[in-house]
Protein backbone atom coordinates (compact mmCIF):
# COMPACT_ATOMS: atom_id res chain seq x y z
CA UNK A 1 0.00 0.00 0.00
CA UNK A 2 1.44 3.21 -1.23
CA UNK A 3 0.13 7.39 -1.07
CA UNK A 4 1.61 9.29 -3.50
CA UNK A 5 -0.09 12.96 -4.55
CA UNK A 6 -2.63 12.56 -7.73
CA UNK A 7 -1.53 13.20 -11.07
CA UNK A 8 -3.88 14.45 -13.66
CA UNK A 9 -3.78 11.30 -15.38
CA UNK A 10 -4.96 9.49 -12.68
CA UNK A 11 -8.50 11.18 -13.94
CA UNK A 12 -8.51 8.36 -16.69
CA UNK A 13 -8.43 6.01 -13.83
CA UNK A 14 -10.46 6.91 -11.01
CA UNK A 15 -13.68 8.10 -13.38
CA UNK A 16 -14.13 4.57 -15.31
CA UNK A 17 -14.20 2.83 -11.72
CA UNK A 18 -16.26 5.43 -8.59
CA UNK A 19 -19.53 3.89 -9.97
CA UNK A 20 -18.77 0.72 -8.99
CA UNK A 21 -17.17 2.16 -5.59
CA UNK A 22 -20.50 3.51 -4.78
CA UNK A 23 -23.01 1.00 -5.22
CA UNK A 24 -23.71 1.69 -9.08
CA UNK A 25 -24.76 5.63 -8.35
CA UNK A 26 -23.61 7.98 -10.83
CA UNK A 27 -20.96 9.82 -9.01
CA UNK A 28 -18.29 10.95 -12.18
CA UNK A 29 -20.34 14.29 -12.69
CA UNK A 30 -18.89 15.32 -8.65
CA UNK A 31 -15.53 15.00 -10.20
CA UNK A 32 -15.02 17.15 -13.16
CA UNK A 33 -11.37 17.13 -15.09
CA UNK A 34 -10.73 20.72 -13.85
CA UNK A 35 -10.10 19.05 -9.98
CA UNK A 36 -7.74 17.06 -11.18
CA UNK A 37 -5.80 20.00 -13.44
CA UNK A 38 -5.68 22.68 -10.48
CA UNK A 39 -6.06 20.96 -7.36
CA UNK A 40 -3.77 18.16 -7.94
CA UNK A 41 -1.10 18.95 -4.75
CA UNK A 42 -3.63 18.75 -2.51
CA UNK A 43 -4.91 15.49 -3.38
CA UNK A 44 -4.11 12.02 -2.91
CA UNK A 45 -4.15 8.68 -4.39
CA UNK A 46 -3.50 4.88 -2.80
CA UNK A 47 -2.12 2.02 -4.95
CA UNK A 48 -1.77 -1.76 -4.20
CA UNK A 49 -0.07 -3.84 -6.78
CA UNK A 50 -0.43 -1.22 -8.87
CA UNK A 51 -4.13 -0.62 -8.80
CA UNK A 52 -5.74 2.71 -7.32
CA UNK A 53 -7.91 0.93 -4.39
CA UNK A 54 -8.29 5.19 -2.26
CA UNK A 55 -8.17 8.65 -3.22
CA UNK A 56 -8.99 11.74 -1.38
CA UNK A 57 -9.78 15.37 -3.64
CA UNK A 58 -9.42 18.40 -1.49
CA UNK A 59 -7.99 21.74 -2.22
CA UNK A 60 -7.29 24.41 0.13
CA UNK A 61 -10.06 27.31 0.05
CA UNK A 62 -9.11 30.05 -1.70
CA UNK A 63 -11.32 32.85 -0.29
CA UNK A 64 -10.50 31.60 3.48
CA UNK A 65 -6.94 31.33 4.17
CA UNK A 66 -7.49 29.72 7.38
CA UNK A 67 -9.37 26.37 5.46
CA UNK A 68 -9.13 23.65 3.40
CA UNK A 69 -11.93 21.27 1.76
CA UNK A 70 -12.33 17.57 1.02
CA UNK A 71 -14.09 17.14 -1.89
CA UNK A 72 -14.36 13.66 -2.02
CA UNK A 73 -12.66 10.51 -0.52
CA UNK A 74 -13.23 7.11 -1.94
CA UNK A 75 -11.95 3.48 -0.91
CA UNK A 76 -12.41 0.81 -3.16
CA UNK A 77 -14.84 -1.46 -1.04
CA UNK A 78 -12.81 -4.96 -1.06
CA UNK A 79 -10.03 -2.39 0.63
CA UNK A 80 -12.51 -1.52 3.26
CA UNK A 81 -11.14 -1.59 7.27
CA UNK A 82 -7.73 -1.30 5.38
CA UNK A 83 -6.77 2.34 7.28
CA UNK A 84 -6.94 3.16 3.54
CA UNK A 85 -9.28 6.32 4.51
CA UNK A 86 -7.25 6.96 7.66
CA UNK A 87 -4.00 7.05 5.66
CA UNK A 88 -5.26 9.49 2.83
CA UNK A 89 -6.84 11.96 5.82
CA UNK A 90 -4.19 12.44 7.37
CA UNK A 91 -2.21 13.12 4.35
CA UNK A 92 -4.08 15.49 3.41
CA UNK A 93 -4.35 17.13 6.98
CA UNK A 94 -0.25 16.91 7.19
CA UNK A 95 0.15 18.92 3.81
CA UNK A 96 -2.45 21.48 4.05
CA UNK A 97 -1.20 22.39 7.74
CA UNK A 98 2.34 23.58 6.03
CA UNK A 99 -0.14 26.31 3.89
CA UNK A 100 -0.84 27.71 7.45
CA UNK A 101 -4.40 25.74 7.24
CA UNK A 102 -6.47 25.92 10.77
CA UNK A 103 -9.81 24.24 10.04
CA UNK A 104 -10.91 21.36 7.45
CA UNK A 105 -14.34 21.34 6.22
CA UNK A 106 -16.18 18.89 4.17
CA UNK A 107 -19.89 17.87 3.44
CA UNK A 108 -22.16 14.75 3.55
CA UNK A 109 -25.94 13.91 2.90
CA UNK A 110 -27.95 13.27 5.98
CA UNK A 111 -28.43 9.69 5.00
CA UNK A 112 -25.08 8.70 4.87
CA UNK A 113 -24.83 7.17 8.16
CA UNK A 114 -21.25 5.72 7.66
CA UNK A 115 -19.88 9.30 6.62
CA UNK A 116 -21.44 11.20 9.44
CA UNK A 117 -20.09 8.31 11.58
CA UNK A 118 -16.35 7.82 10.20
CA UNK A 119 -15.95 11.73 10.52
CA UNK A 120 -17.29 11.83 13.91
CA UNK A 121 -14.79 9.20 15.02
CA UNK A 122 -11.78 11.10 12.91
CA UNK A 123 -12.39 14.09 15.23
CA UNK A 124 -14.85 16.15 13.01
CA UNK A 125 -17.79 18.18 14.72
CA UNK A 126 -20.82 18.62 12.86
CA UNK A 127 -21.32 22.51 12.45
CA UNK A 128 -25.04 23.41 13.93
CA UNK A 129 -27.86 23.61 11.47
CA UNK A 130 -30.80 24.74 11.02
CA UNK A 131 -33.27 21.94 11.44
CA UNK A 132 -32.13 18.53 12.84
CA UNK A 133 -33.32 14.70 10.53
CA UNK A 134 -32.49 12.12 12.95
CA UNK A 135 -31.30 14.26 15.83
CA UNK A 136 -28.41 14.98 13.34
CA UNK A 137 -28.16 18.58 12.99
CA UNK A 138 -28.41 20.02 8.75
CA UNK A 139 -28.42 22.96 6.47
CA UNK A 140 -31.36 22.96 4.53
CA UNK A 141 -31.29 23.79 1.02
CA UNK A 142 -27.53 24.15 1.18
CA UNK A 143 -26.94 23.63 -2.45
CA UNK A 144 -29.81 26.11 -3.55
CA UNK A 145 -31.32 22.66 -4.67
CA UNK A 146 -33.54 21.95 -1.76
CA UNK A 147 -30.69 19.29 -1.23
CA UNK A 148 -29.71 18.96 3.10
CA UNK A 149 -26.62 18.99 3.65
CA UNK A 150 -24.39 17.49 6.92
CA UNK A 151 -21.26 20.14 7.63
CA UNK A 152 -18.37 18.86 9.45
CA UNK A 153 -15.16 21.30 10.62
CA UNK A 154 -12.09 19.57 12.44
CA UNK A 155 -9.58 22.19 13.95
CA UNK A 156 -5.92 20.74 12.86
CA UNK B 1 -25.63 47.77 -14.60
CA UNK B 2 -22.84 46.87 -11.89
CA UNK B 3 -20.67 44.05 -11.20
CA UNK B 4 -19.07 43.16 -7.95
CA UNK B 5 -17.48 39.99 -5.97
CA UNK B 6 -19.59 36.78 -5.62
CA UNK B 7 -20.95 36.26 -2.48
CA UNK B 8 -21.19 33.04 -0.64
CA UNK B 9 -25.58 33.40 -0.61
CA UNK B 10 -25.33 34.02 -4.14
CA UNK B 11 -25.86 30.36 -4.36
CA UNK B 12 -29.14 30.94 -3.75
CA UNK B 13 -29.88 32.99 -6.50
CA UNK B 14 -27.89 31.27 -9.32
CA UNK B 15 -29.04 28.34 -9.29
CA UNK B 16 -32.36 28.47 -9.17
CA UNK B 17 -32.15 30.81 -12.59
CA UNK B 18 -29.47 28.71 -14.41
CA UNK B 19 -31.75 26.06 -15.98
CA UNK B 20 -33.52 28.69 -17.55
CA UNK B 21 -30.36 30.71 -18.91
CA UNK B 22 -29.30 27.41 -20.50
CA UNK B 23 -32.52 27.14 -22.78
CA UNK B 24 -33.82 24.31 -20.07
CA UNK B 25 -30.81 22.19 -20.15
CA UNK B 26 -29.78 20.53 -16.17
CA UNK B 27 -27.15 22.77 -15.11
CA UNK B 28 -27.34 23.31 -11.47
CA UNK B 29 -24.97 20.40 -10.64
CA UNK B 30 -22.06 22.33 -12.60
CA UNK B 31 -22.16 24.32 -9.88
CA UNK B 32 -21.59 22.67 -6.00
CA UNK B 33 -21.60 24.87 -3.53
CA UNK B 34 -18.20 24.72 -2.78
CA UNK B 35 -16.98 26.72 -5.60
CA UNK B 36 -19.47 29.93 -3.95
CA UNK B 37 -17.73 28.99 0.07
CA UNK B 38 -13.99 28.51 -1.50
CA UNK B 39 -13.38 31.10 -4.70
CA UNK B 40 -15.87 34.22 -4.46
CA UNK B 41 -12.60 36.26 -4.31
CA UNK B 42 -11.89 35.32 -8.04
CA UNK B 43 -15.60 34.86 -9.11
CA UNK B 44 -18.06 38.24 -9.90
CA UNK B 45 -21.36 38.97 -10.47
CA UNK B 46 -23.59 41.31 -12.59
CA UNK B 47 -26.74 43.30 -11.73
CA UNK B 48 -29.04 45.41 -12.83
CA UNK B 49 -32.02 46.62 -11.23
CA UNK B 50 -31.04 44.17 -8.23
CA UNK B 51 -31.43 40.89 -10.43
CA UNK B 52 -28.60 38.90 -11.47
CA UNK B 53 -28.08 38.74 -14.84
CA UNK B 54 -24.53 37.70 -15.34
CA UNK B 55 -21.61 35.62 -13.17
CA UNK B 56 -18.45 34.26 -13.56
CA UNK B 57 -17.07 31.20 -11.61
CA UNK B 58 -13.25 31.06 -12.11
CA UNK B 59 -10.01 30.21 -9.66
CA UNK B 60 -6.66 30.46 -9.47
CA UNK B 61 -5.00 27.01 -10.27
CA UNK B 62 -3.42 25.76 -6.91
CA UNK B 63 -1.09 23.62 -8.70
CA UNK B 64 -0.32 25.67 -11.59
CA UNK B 65 0.79 28.88 -9.94
CA UNK B 66 1.02 31.04 -13.25
CA UNK B 67 -2.64 29.86 -14.17
CA UNK B 68 -5.95 30.82 -13.59
CA UNK B 69 -9.25 28.71 -15.18
CA UNK B 70 -13.00 29.60 -15.68
CA UNK B 71 -15.34 27.37 -14.72
CA UNK B 72 -18.32 28.61 -15.75
CA UNK B 73 -19.90 32.27 -17.14
CA UNK B 74 -23.66 32.33 -17.59
CA UNK B 75 -25.19 35.51 -19.22
CA UNK B 76 -29.15 36.18 -19.11
CA UNK B 77 -30.38 35.64 -22.80
CA UNK B 78 -32.44 38.94 -22.50
CA UNK B 79 -29.07 40.58 -21.79
CA UNK B 80 -26.86 38.93 -24.36
CA UNK B 81 -24.92 41.77 -26.28
CA UNK B 82 -25.10 44.26 -23.63
CA UNK B 83 -21.13 43.20 -23.08
CA UNK B 84 -22.04 41.70 -19.54
CA UNK B 85 -19.44 38.72 -20.84
CA UNK B 86 -16.66 41.08 -21.84
CA UNK B 87 -17.27 43.04 -18.66
CA UNK B 88 -17.00 39.39 -16.79
CA UNK B 89 -13.71 38.26 -18.47
CA UNK B 90 -12.32 41.25 -18.08
CA UNK B 91 -12.76 41.58 -14.44
CA UNK B 92 -11.55 38.18 -13.99
CA UNK B 93 -8.14 38.59 -16.01
CA UNK B 94 -7.44 41.83 -14.22
CA UNK B 95 -8.15 40.11 -11.00
CA UNK B 96 -6.17 37.32 -11.42
CA UNK B 97 -3.53 39.44 -13.04
CA UNK B 98 -2.93 40.35 -9.58
CA UNK B 99 -1.71 37.10 -8.24
CA UNK B 100 0.85 36.84 -11.09
CA UNK B 101 -1.18 34.55 -13.09
CA UNK B 102 0.47 34.66 -16.91
CA UNK B 103 -2.84 32.25 -18.47
CA UNK B 104 -5.91 31.54 -18.36
CA UNK B 105 -7.43 28.76 -19.29
CA UNK B 106 -11.40 27.15 -20.01
CA UNK B 107 -13.05 23.99 -21.81
CA UNK B 108 -16.25 23.63 -23.68
CA UNK B 109 -17.91 21.34 -25.86
CA UNK B 110 -17.14 20.48 -29.24
CA UNK B 111 -21.29 21.37 -30.24
CA UNK B 112 -20.90 24.83 -28.80
CA UNK B 113 -19.51 26.65 -31.62
CA UNK B 114 -20.97 30.18 -29.87
CA UNK B 115 -18.54 29.57 -27.40
CA UNK B 116 -15.77 28.83 -29.54
CA UNK B 117 -16.73 31.77 -31.82
CA UNK B 118 -17.05 33.73 -28.75
CA UNK B 119 -13.61 32.64 -26.89
CA UNK B 120 -11.40 32.77 -30.28
CA UNK B 121 -13.30 36.41 -30.69
CA UNK B 122 -11.63 37.79 -27.16
CA UNK B 123 -8.45 36.44 -27.78
CA UNK B 124 -8.22 32.39 -26.65
CA UNK B 125 -6.46 30.34 -28.39
CA UNK B 126 -7.70 26.50 -28.96
CA UNK B 127 -4.92 24.51 -27.77
CA UNK B 128 -3.80 21.44 -30.24
CA UNK B 129 -5.97 18.09 -29.67
CA UNK B 130 -5.66 14.68 -30.59
CA UNK B 131 -8.22 14.88 -33.67
CA UNK B 132 -10.35 17.20 -35.62
CA UNK B 133 -14.08 17.95 -35.09
CA UNK B 134 -15.35 19.74 -37.93
CA UNK B 135 -11.78 21.36 -38.17
CA UNK B 136 -11.95 22.16 -34.87
CA UNK B 137 -9.14 20.23 -32.40
CA UNK B 138 -10.38 18.73 -29.58
CA UNK B 139 -9.36 16.53 -26.97
CA UNK B 140 -10.92 12.84 -26.81
CA UNK B 141 -12.10 11.13 -23.68
CA UNK B 142 -10.90 14.75 -21.63
CA UNK B 143 -12.39 13.63 -18.49
CA UNK B 144 -12.61 10.09 -18.39
CA UNK B 145 -15.96 9.45 -19.53
CA UNK B 146 -15.63 9.53 -23.57
CA UNK B 147 -16.45 13.22 -23.35
CA UNK B 148 -14.35 15.47 -26.18
CA UNK B 149 -13.64 18.87 -25.31
CA UNK B 150 -11.57 21.83 -26.72
CA UNK B 151 -9.52 23.55 -24.51
CA UNK B 152 -8.75 27.51 -24.62
CA UNK B 153 -5.56 29.12 -23.19
CA UNK B 154 -5.81 32.42 -23.14
CA UNK B 155 -2.30 35.11 -22.09
CA UNK B 156 -2.88 37.72 -20.21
Amino acid sequence: MKIRQLKVEDCQRILPIMNDWWGGREMTHLLPRFLFDNFYDTSFVIEKDDNIIGFLIGFLSQSNKEEAYIHLVGVNPKNRREGVGSTLYNQFFTTVKKSKVKRVRCITSPVNKNSIDYHTNIGFSIVEGDKLVDEIPVHTNYDGKGNERVLFVKSI
